[in-house]
């Protein structure tokens, strides 16, 4: 898939629309992110809180009928809330509004009311449209684990797998990105984990995938860079998916697209029972409404 | 400064040639940028090793008489005399042509031999010419430490702090880069690191310059974003150079403003008794020419 657009046209297609409970909705970009997909009927909309706000608001008033408004005294009493809908089934996905990401998580990750499946790895993983990219771009983690160990990385590879094909690339290549495409262990011992994680994806271990490591990321995304470093991978300079090696290379990635490669972005949380979108505060209606398409897919 | 162009117009407008001696230059794109190097009359050459390519090159025959060719057994040995002549006060920059970059840096750190200063940092800094940014861009390190120690940021802070002067900017922003704006003790002790940095920049001890983080590179450059994210801070989303936590972040900017943001790039060592060009195996002629102006700037 090459655009967020086709990612609309599939789900418009798609004859089972899901139900993303909005926590707190009360700034203007989650309000318009909620109307645009309404309008374009790519999911259901459960707004838990701020019912004045979202009765009130124009773009949602021709939606009315279409969104269901749960009651919150608050913030925290609205992540509740959503939480349990979701653990109940009555929600599909989780979208922050106006609440602080902390607070949202930790209703995410109660022990007793929450919904981490037990065992699970909680990761984020974003979508990226870049002009001069010809296809979406896959990435994790921008945003939520620091550093992650070899277990935590295995998942990322395995929900970024799972998610490339759900965007229609059957066969996903996964490139996990260093400075260098030389393994070092005194200094970088994770260029070592990206080592057994490329056997094991050889090994069939996520299924069919094509996972290599460590390369950076220009030989990871182009042919050409890959050749005139004299580098054979079989990520032949067409990852479809980058898995960086700690938070801070992620959230450089995340904000040097969007700043000067004009990129279009999605993305949301793994490893809970279902997908929790948590946007930044900068982020766009248009941004938001493509986190909701990657959350309802 | 806007451009490498302006640059190049402030080094032909000035007197002293300098001298840049090149280390086994075998390879087309090295030849390339001596002669750019020559026809736009920014430096004197010296060509260490290689005398037959570079007087059968087409492009350098022109100028024949006014590169140096000393000659050399090997890469090795080229190396060797390279450094010699910068110890000799007879070449003031070096640059790499064909051999490892870890060849010819043993030879730069020889403590009998070499041209590091004592007790000085040996670090690399880029400088890259962005679409939608409107001045030059500074960063460090992408290529050479892999995580920086407190004292090594502060030799980072110093040298980009001096560079941004060398290129007309008398009170620099220097931005310190983190996935959030939070300092983190824990998870993130470098931030911890960027605090002290800042507050000794406002004591004064970096000259005229202004050090703020920690700040992710979106509210370091896009004031909007800053602003957005209701962030205070004195590099007003302006920054004119930017510190990253570690090699691989550094990396990512780089190979993404590359690959991505069509930015055109410049890179030197610094730290040692004259600048170091280590210019990658991808890079174009243009890139290294625009690092032999940096370099004798």
């Amino acid at each position: 898939m090459k655009t967020f657009n086709e990612l609309k046209n599939q789900l418009c297609a798609s004859s089972t629309a899901k139900t993303v409970a909005v926590v707190w909705p009360a700034d203007e970009d989650t309000l318009q992110s909620m109307a645009l997909t309404l309008e374009q009927g790519v999911a259901r909309m459960m707004a838990v809180g701020c019912r004045q706000q979202v009765e009130q608001h124009p773009a949602l008033h021709d939606y009315a009928h279409c969104i269901t408004i749960i009651d919150a005294d608050s913030p925290d009493d609205a992540a509740r809330q959503a939480v349990m809908m979701a653990r109940d089934g009555r929600a599909d996905a989780i979208m922050k509004g106006m609440i602080n990401t902390d607070n949202l998580l930790r209703a995410v990750l109660d022990k007793q009311t929450g919904i981490l499946t037990p065992g699970s790895v909680l990761t984020h993983v974003s979508v990226a449209q870049i002009a001069g990219c010809d296809r979406l771009l896959l990435f994790s983690d921008p945003a939520v684990i620091p550093h992650p160990t070899h277990e935590q990385r295995v998942e990322q590879v395995k929900y970024v797998a799972a998610l490339c094909r759900k965007l229609g690339v059957d066969t996903p290549r996964i490139a996990m990105i260093h400075c260098s495409e030389k393994v070092n262990e005194k200094h970088f011992p994770h260029t070592v984990s990206y080592r057994t994680i490329a056997q094991m994806a050889a090994d069939g271990e996520f299924g069919p995938c094509i996972a290599d490591g460590p390369l950076d990321v220009k030989t990871a995304l182009d042919l050409h860079s890959m050749q005139v470093k004299g580098i054979h991978s079989p990520i032949n300079g067409q990852a479809d998916a980058l898995i960086f090696p700690d938070i801070e290379a992620g959230n450089v990635f995340y904000k040097t697209i969007t700043l000067f490669a004009g990129a279009q972005t999605a993305g949301m949380l793994q490893g809970a029972r279902v997908p929790v979108v948590v946007p930044s505060r900068g982020d766009s209606a248009t941004s938001k409404f493509n986190s909701i398409m990657l959350a309802v897919l």
